[in-house]
C-alpha cells in the first residue's frame, strides 16, 4: 500500500484482474466482460475503422466525446433561492489527476456571471498608496508573471454534511473544490507600483459583478503570495471564474479570490463587508462568531468508489481520492476499509505541490463484503484532519462553514454507495 | 535576468509600466492606456455591475469568454490534401503557464478522428505474449494507474523551416506540441498481464482509425514509461486525441502515441509499417533514410512577442516561451535580443518536469529598436538546441521531421514581429 510504484518493472506475470477476457482464435473465453453490439467486437474489425472519420479544426475549439455528457456540473435547486445566487458542484467522481478541466470548474456566484468586454475592464487601486492607479487588461498582462497550480475550495464545501450525511455522491459533499493553472501577477508587484503606504494593514478586493462581492485581506498576505491572475490552465479565465481577472489567494477560503476583480483598496482595518459579517463567519454553539477563519484546513474525501461511482465487480480494485492543505504540501493520506478502525497509508501519485490536489490511490481485492471507506490527510504541518464527531465538539452544528471532516462511504454488497455517518 | 524571483518582496515602490493611469479624483493622467467604452470606465460604475448576470449551471459544461474567440486551432489548407489527413496548430501565442487546454491541442489524423463507442472498445494484446488478452475500457480502468505531465510533439513540428522561414507565426511554426496531465495504466502492467515471451523485442501499436495507423515500438521503452491512457487533464480524453484510449510514449515523437488504441502485439523485429518506411524516417542528403529516430531533442520557442503576438507598447516588456527535451528535464533556457551574438539566461518559471514544456521569462526594456529574438534551451544531458544552419550541415535539407533549429523573431519598430533566419 506504501509502494510508490506498486506496478511491476519487469515483465513477469502479475494478473491484476481474473475478469479479462483471453483470445483463443476467435473465441473469448470470457463472455461476461464483453457485452457490446458484436458488430464491432473482435475478431470483427469494427464499425469506426471503416469509415473517414472527421477531419482536424471541425471543431477549432474542442469539446469532450458525445459519450460523456454525464460529465458535468451539476447544481441542487433546493439548496438556494435561486440560480443567480447559487453553487454548482464538479463532478469530482468523473475525474481523475489533480488538474480540473475549466469547464468542470465549480460556479459559486453571488449576482450572476459578470460579462465583461475585456477592451473597458479597468483594476482601480487606490486607498492607502503613494499614487493610485488604474490598470487595463493589456497593462495587467505587461506586468512579469507567474504560473502557481493552487486547488480553489468554497468555505461552504461540506457545509451540509455537518448535521449528518445529507448529500449522496462526491459531486455534492465536496465538489466546492478545483485544482488549475493560474497565472498571473503577483499583488505584491502592483501594490509596488503604487506604493504602500506604511499605514495599510488591509486590502479591500471588490467584483464588478451586480453584488459587487466584497472581502477585506490582510496586507501581510497581499504581499506574500496572492495573484491577480488572468489565466487558468493556460488560457484566458472562464467567465464564470471571473474573466478577465480575478484573485488568487493560495490555500484561503474560496469566498476572497475575488472574480471579476474592479478593485483594490488599502486600509488601516477590515471593511466588515456583508460577506465577513452576516456570512463567511463560523456561528458557534454559544453564539458567537468566528470571523476570518480563512485558511483551508487539510482535507481529503474518496471520489472512487462513492456513491455516484459505484464498484462494478469483485476482486482488484483501485480506490482513488483527492487531498489539499491551505497550509502547504500533503505529507500522507490515510485510507480506511472498515471506518476508522484500521488505517493503511495511501500511495501519493505523481506531483505534491504546496497548496494544490494531491491524487491518492489505494489498491485492494474487494470480495463483495461491506466496506466502510474513509480517507484522512495530513500535511506538512502535521495537522491530521479530524472526524466530524471531533469537529462538532469544538464547533458545534451551526455553521456551514470550514467543514473538513473525514467522509465515510458505504460499500454495500451489491457495489452501491452510500454516504452514512460511523459513530 | 536570471533571478528566480524578480518582483520584489517588499512593498517599496517599483515602477514597471509609466503608461498605467494614475487615478486622481475623478481625472485620469493617462488617457492613451484608457481607450474603452467612456460609460464603462472609472468613475462610471460599468454596465455588468448593473445587472443580473447568469446563473449557474447554465453551461454544466463550460466554454471559454466569447471575446477569446480568436483563441482556437487553425489549418493550413494548403499544406496537405484533405482535412482528413491534415493537421491542426495549437495557438502558442495565445496560451501561458504550461498546460494545453484540451480544446486547443493540436490535431493530427491520417483518416480523421474514429468515432467509437466506449462499450464496443476493445484493446487486443497478442503475439509473442504467454496469454492473449481482450481489455473492455470498463478492464483499463480497473488496473493500477498513475498521472504525468508531458509535453508531445508531432516529428513534422516546425517541418516548412527546414528550406528557410517559411510561416509567419509560432501557431504554424511550432504548434505542433502540446502539454495535458494524463491518467493511464502503466503499459509494463499490461504487458505483465499477459506475460512477455523471452523472444519479444518490439512491440506494434494499431489505432482503430480507418487508417489503421500503425508504429512499431521496442520492448524497452514499452517497459520504461509507456502509458495506455485514457485521461487528459482529469477528463476522459477528447475524440480526437484518441478516445477513449491513446498512448503515451513520454519524450517520443507523437507519430508513436498511437490513438484510438485498439491492437497491440509483440513480436521481435520491427513490422515495417507505413509511417516507419515512407512517412516518419529523416531523409538525408545522400539520399539514406535515417530511420526509427523516435528521441525529439531539446527545443524552445518565443511565444510572444511572436508574428501572432506583436509589442503594443514601449518600455518594460515580459519576453515569454516554451522549452521542452525528449530527454529528460530543461536545465537552462538563453534568450537572445541580437539574433544569437548575445545569450542571457531566461528565467525558469515553476514546474520543470520530465518530459514536459517548461515555461520561460525574460524581463526586458524595448525602446522602439529592432531586436531579432531568439531562445536556444539546454537539457539536462548538457544537449544545447543547435542552430538550423548547424542542423542543415548534418542532415541536409530533403527532410520535414525532427527540426529543432532555434528560431528568429524579428520585431520591427513598429513593433510587429516577422518569422526571418540569420545567417
Amino acid at each position: 500500500m506504501d509502494d510508490s510504484d506498486p506496478p511491476t518493472k519487469g515483465a513477469t506475470r502479475r494478473r491484476f484482474l481474473s475478469g479479462v477476457a483471453g483470445l483463443s482464435g476467435a473465441a473469448f473465453t470470457d463472455a461476461s466482460s464483453l457485452a457490446g453490439d458484436p458488430k464491432n467486437l473482435p475478431p470483427n474489425v469494427p464499425e469506426w475503422t471503416r469509415v473517414l472519420g472527421d477531419g482536424v479544426a471541425v471543431r477549432p475549439y474542442g469539446h469532450p466525446s458525445k459519450h460523456e455528457a454525464q460529465v458535468i456540473r451539476r447544481d441542487v435547486l433546493w439548496l438556494t433561492a435561486s440560480r443567480e445566487s447559487s453553487v454548482s458542484f464538479t463532478p469530482l467522481h468523473e475525474l481523475d489527476g489533480i488538474i480540473t478541466p475549466s469547464g468542470l470548474c465549480f460556479e459559486r456566484h453571488h449576482s450572476g456571471i459578470a460579462e465583461i468586454d475585456p477592451e473597458d475592464y479597468r483594476l482601480i487601486l487606490h486607498g492607502l498608496v503613494e499614487k493610485e492607479l488604474i490598470f487595463t487588461l493589456a497593462d495587467l498582462k505587461r506586468f512579469p508573471r507567474q504560473n502557481h497550480i493552487y486547488f480553489l475550495e468554497c468555505a461552504a464545501n461540506s457545509g451540509m454534511e455537518w448535521r449528518g450525511a445529507q448529500l449522496n455522491g462526491c459531486q455534492y459533499t465536496h465538489g466546492m473544490v478545483h485544482c488549475v493553472e493560474y497565472t498571473g501577477v503577483p499583488l505584491r508587484v502592483l501594490l509596488a507600483e503604487a506604493g504602500v503606504r506604511p499605514s495599510a494593514k488591509w486590502l479591500l478586493a471588490e467584483g464588478a459583478d451586480s453584488a459587487a462581492m466584497s472581502r477585506s485581506i490582510p496586507l501581510a498576505k497581499a504581499l506574500d503570495d496572492c495573484l491577480v491572475a488572468y489565466r487558468m490552465n493556460g488560457e484566458m479565465l472562464r467567465p464564470e471564474q471571473g474573466y478577465p481577472a480575478r484573485l488568487v489567494v493560495p490555500g484561503w477560503e474560496g469566498n476572497v479570490w475575488v472574480k471579476w476583480l474592479r478593485r483594490l483598496k488599502l486600509g488601516d482595518q477590515p471593511w466588515f463587508a456583508r460577506e465577513e459579517t452576516s456570512k463567511y463567519t463560523d456561528l458557534m454553539a454559544d453564539g458567537t462568531a468566528r470571523r476570518f477563519t480563512f485558511v483551508m484546513d487539510a482535507k481529503s474525501v474518496i471520489t472512487s468508489p462513492s456513491p455516484q461511482a459505484p464498484v462494478r465487480a469483485k476482486g482488484f480494485m483501485v480506490i482513488s481520492g483527492l487531498a489539499w492543505s491551505g497550509r502547504g504540501k500533503i505529507r500522507r493520506v490515510d485510507v480506511s476499509l472498515d471506518g476508522g478502525r484500521n488505517w493503511r497509508e495511501a500511495r501519493l501519485d505523481g506531483l505534491v505541490l504546496d497548496k494544490a490536489c494531491v491524487r491518492f490511490y489505494a489498491e485492494t481485492e474487494w470480495s463483495g463484503g461491506e466496506l466502510l471507506l474513509q480517507s484522512r490527510a495530513i500535511d506538512e504541518t502535521g495537522y491530521v484532519q479530524p472526524t466530524k464527531a471531533e469537529l462538532r465538539k469544538i464547533r458545534g452544528v451551526n455553521s456551514i462553514y470550514h467543514n473538513n471532516g473525514i467522509q465515510t462511504w458505504l460499500v454495500k454488497s451489491d457495489g452501491e454507495v452510500e454516504n452514512v455517518e460511523v459513530s
